[in-house]
């Protein structure tokens, strides 16, 4: 199992887990004639005076730039833009591997708001899209709606949208499996960064359960003095109650707990005292904040985390790759709720017969970049 | 021939010319484990301490971003970054190709010299090494410095150095055929932007031969009112006896004549004026400043162009592979003059003995990389 040894051994074997191929030979002067000078010239001409066609001229068609600044990478924290480089990679690994589209990891040495959009501003016409990964909250926010309102290409924060859908899509059959009805549902959620604000934001238009927030002081409510902008927000459609407390307050007579926060935070004793089979999606990485097997132990009746290496793995990479495929083949600027929702739908679709283990589809499942990107058709 | 036609049709075909490739299959969970989640963090948590050993666990220690502001394209001019990303793409064939360098284009929407250091300097922890490419005098010359200085990975503008390298190459092979000693030569450089200063440049250094430099109004002389810093600063090493007057003024009795400027300037009138068995290096892209067959019936005894369907061809792509190789290999940080020279001399030497129709090896030759690289050792 060693996977932080066998890890740092295989990186350190293959230096790097990407590269970049060419769609030609480049063995002949006839061939640099063309594709370099003189040749060249001609296609450069064209699209600078038609930069709409760029795409059907160069990889623009079919690529996107993986972009963080590394403030907020997995469970790790803000350890910066060599910290962030390993992961960045190994998602263009799946991008390629999933989707077939071309992602370089762009890595930033900036950290302010308006830093990393003049940034991603100033490369964006090297890029098909822009995926970004790995930002803080609340800078996440102004980032990624100002980039998705200037660009033409799309923009995603993926910690938050892919999140938000591949938690959607798994609750979609966790709560068929457990003969919920989603908007009946008294969801918890832990963690009120970028991905706890997109999850809650989609759930509610989903569905509008009822959903409380808790982050690291308790429950975000009312009261409390010390929430962002982001969070005040997210007290217009959760905590209609307006309850206080801590995260065991929150928890008990919950239907769904979902953490996307800190390892370990959910106990069994809070477990049991949760609504009869609850469903707990412990999502924070690449630690849970509950191990799988003491959840059930504890009575869960469905249990997902965002790991490789357990069942019911609600991880972006479900989404991810198909979204991009979509909204590349389809010349597609916004990605919006109705998107993201029918991409849900569409992911938790592919599961036939939900069961405790299976609520949603393999991240390998074949079937699933291409459900996904039909979407965006 | 019609490589406007071809070149348009054959990227058009292509949709782009390179692509990304995965230097392991991701086809199991376990793998998925390894390159992304869990496993990563490992290696995240590693980089984050150790930013100095990165490369050893990304493709840093094998990648170059290829960077332009689409400000001075071949021989287009400003036509933006969508007019570039094909001569960029073109370029990291170039260096896959040669030296199995894994080169990602860049191309930026901004054009100051500040806001094109901003964007290198936020995006410079993805990469190993930043080639410059195709932006205008004279703002690449303070970008350059800028970036070289404050940068701890090499930074080339390889408009202004490449260049230089493989003119001083190609001249140390044509002086020797033509029974000349570069130091006594009388060279009229034509072309006063990024390349022609730093061509100038280079050759002094190694040479100080007797060099008069023309730009589009003539001989640069003391007199001039119009002329910028980096022309004032080519006086202080060029024409030291204040010659005034046109083109065809400069380029009567001189041995050699380098062009990076315009198609046609040179003509064959002028050509005769030249002294006996003249040197003509016309690089002007795509289109020369005066055709080979042409110039070779007006007497010039050697004719080299930058273009891959003439003999001679004088163009960068013998040497930035090699250079960003031995740099990447060597972990070199700054490229100086003194490296400069030591390329250009191991490119000159691979021609055993150089005729009219071979003073420089071909692009093609595959000991070129190896034999530029090893220079950094």
């Amino acid at each position: 199992m060693d996977y932080a040894k066998r890890a740092l051994d295989q990186h350190k074997k293959l230096k790097g887990k990407i590269a970049i191929q060419l769609k030609d030979k480049l063995d002949t002067l006839d061939k640099l004639s063309i594709y370099y000078t003189p040749g060249v010239a001609a296609v450069s001409s064209y699209t600078a005076q038609h930069p709409d066609q760029a795409r059907d001229y160069t990889w623009l068609n079919n690529n996107v730039a993986v972009i963080s600044d590394g403030s907020a990478v997995l469970g790790l924290g803000n350890i910066g833009p060599y910290g962030a480089l390993p992961v960045m990679e190994g998602k263009c690994m799946l991008f390629k591997h999933f989707a077939n589209i071309d992602a370089v990891p762009i890595v930033l040495d900036v950290h302010s708001a308006d830093e990393i959009i003049a940034a991603v501003r100033a490369i964006a016409p090297s890029f098909g899209g822009i995926n970004l990964e790995d930002i803080a909250a609340p800078i996440c926010f102004e980032v990624e709606e100002r980039l998705a309102e200037e660009l033409s290409i799309p923009v995603m924060h993926d910690d938050q949208h892919g999140t938000a859908v591949v938690v959607l899509a798994g609750l979609i059959n966790a709560t068929k499996l457990t003969g919920r009805q989603l908007k009946d549902c008294k969801i918890v959620l832990v963690g009120a960064g970028a991905a706890g604000v997109a999850v809650a934001k989609l759930l509610y238009k989903y569905a509008q359960p009822q959903i409380t927030a808790v982050d690291s002081k308790g429950i975000i409510s009312h009261g409390r003095q010390d929430l962002s902008s982001a969070k005040k927000r997210l007290l217009e459609f959760t905590n209609k109650d307006n309850v206080t407390g801590s995260l065991a307050d929150a928890v008990a007579s919950a239907d769904v707990f979902i953490g996307v926060s800190q390892p370990g935070l959910l106990t069994q004793e809070m477990v049991k005292t949760m609504a009869k089979d609850p469903i707990i999606f412990a999502m924070a990485n690449p630690t849970p904040e509950i191990m799988p097997d003491e959840a059930k132990a504890a009575g869960a009746a469905v249990v997902a985390t965002g790991r490789s290496d357990f069942a019911n793995q609600v991880n972006n990479a479900l989404a991810f790759p198909g979204i991009f495929r979509g909204a590349l083949d389809n010349k597609v600027r916004r990605i919006t709720d109705e998107h993201k929702i029918a991409v849900a739908e569409a992911i938790a679709s592919l599961v036939q017969k939900p069961d405790s283990e299976h609520i949603i589809p393999s991240v390998l499942d074949d079937r699933l970049a291409p459900a996904v990107a039909a979407v965006f058709t």
